[in-house]
């Protein structure tokens, strides 16, 4: 990872951090519990990466950085009640995310989907807020993109469609669909939403789809390697998950290898979409690179 | 029930089930059992209270029905997610809704878990979109109200309080809490999402939220009182589920004379907040009668 794109996720993360738990507060009162466990979910780690696609689109378009740090929390909580949900018994059961028990496991079962409904709700209210930006059509378009990424036809479509995957055999073709919709969509929804705040034309908005969409499919063929040739203290979470459940993935059907190099050649196709923007794309640049280079 | 609300309420009932069934279509491919899944838990049933509710607003505001029928989707939708969230074996475990086999009885618990969040997710989708207002500061209003309504300081932290009243004495005034945050929340969205579709003046959006309050409590009451006095046939759900718990509610703290005064007074004091309405409102008054009266 090159030193300017670690300072900058760096910073991108103790600011999200502080902004995260500025919208979450902790509550007194017998419904505590949940607000402990949606801070629980939302603070304390992640590479936030997310975050840092919409602060980075924003800062190309000059959108002011605290109406574009909202809409980098709102992505977040998206995802992170996604993570919530996932992990539950019915779901991956996963008991480890972050190198922490899951919220589940901290928990419990019920608290865990009630903050997931609470972190989802609460990023609609965010993008909605006034704060966010002044004009109420660019809070509407922010929200309605943010639904479309988040809903059926996007990442809880594809989370069904994982499920679905470990009774049904996927080819390749349903199995890169399924990774757009599970983690492209949101992904995609991040990189657009600071050209969405500063109100840029159709050409950026494509081009940031168009990095979003290599960089996400590039991060997900890394994850399906990670399971395979990582270990638990490197990545945070429980590996070797995806052929325990005989379940198909860029690697089992195009073997270790051919996914590297997949995954690498998707990298370079998503740095090139950012060559309308010159040097201020840098270090969306860095981060095509490290996607596929990363260890967890 | 009055006839004329009795065919006001069966007439929403048509339009909504047409319109949720357009907003939710049927899916081919892997996710077809998530949208299936949606529909199950969206179509075919339900009073309809709250579309009811905000068609009547809409109405007195002369506000495009079929953009008040988008709002009271979406209201619906939300309402649909928490009852099939709320079901779930770590909630409540509830195996019958509405008569049927509850979402994860009828497919399974992740499969449930996933329709809720989409149908949540997609109401603010449908809220956002310019369909349902060609005004964007009436779209994001809409979705910032329901998100309060539906969030941790609402619906979902009222839940958790009522999962928390199985572990811990809530006394009357925690009760009454709960409730308004548990139902009382979303319905007052309701109530007022026609207002805000029409942009009416703040006394009168004032006015239908105090109508709700007190309809709110008022149907939550009667629903204590099933509980204790319906039946399964009648209601279509489980009876007898508080007591047998152990939770405290308005029937266990107040009695079941007591609680029946107090709606009858409750519902009393939202008709009168109707006043300014005038004849406009009289099916909303025929409502709280029958809130009050209803067996099922």
């Amino acid at each position: 990872m090159t030193t300017r794109l670690q300072q900058a996720l760096a910073e991108t993360s103790a600011k999200v951090e502080t902004a995260l738990a500025a919208i979450l507060p902790l509550h007194d009162g017998p419904e505590a519990r949940l607000f402990a466990a949606m801070r629980y979910a939302a603070l304390g780690g992640g590479k936030r990466l997310r975050p840092f696609l919409v602060l980075q689109g924003a800062r190309m378009f000059l959108v002011n950085e605290a109406r574009a740090l909202r809409a980098a929390c709102a992505v977040e909580m998206v995802h992170c009640y996604s993570l919530v949900h996932d992990d539950l018994p019915a779901m991956d059961d996963d008991d480890l995310r972050r190198g922490r028990p899951t919220v589940h496991r901290q928990f419990d079962e019920a608290t865990a989907i009630l903050a997931g409904d609470a972190l989802l709700t609460g990023a609609f209210g965010v993008l909605a807020d006034p704060l966010t930006h002044a004009d109420a059509s660019v809070r509407a378009e922010l929200v309605l993109a943010l639904a479309e990424a988040a809903g059926a036809d996007g990442m809880v479509g594809g989370q069904m469609i994982d499920l679905e995957a470990e009774r049904q055999a996927l080819d390749l073709g349903a199995i890169t669909r399924l990774q757009r919709m599970k983690t492209g969509a949101l992904i995609g929804f991040a990189a657009v939403a600071g050209a969405i705040l500063g109100k840029a034309p159709q050409p950026q908005r494509d081009a940031l789809r168009g990095y979003a969409h290599g960089l996400g499919l590039a991060f997900q063929m890394t994850d399906d390697l990670l399971d395979v040739e990582g270990t638990e203290a490197e990545t945070g979470k429980r590996t070797g998950k995806d052929a325990a459940r005989g379940k198909a993935t860029f690697v089992s059907l195009l073997g270790a290898d051919r996914a590297r190099a997949q995954a690498s050649l998707l990298a370079e196709q998503a740095a090139a979409h950012l060559d309308l923007f010159g040097e201020k794309a840098d270090l969306l640049r860095d981060l095509a690179r490290w996607v596929i280079e990363r260890r967890a």
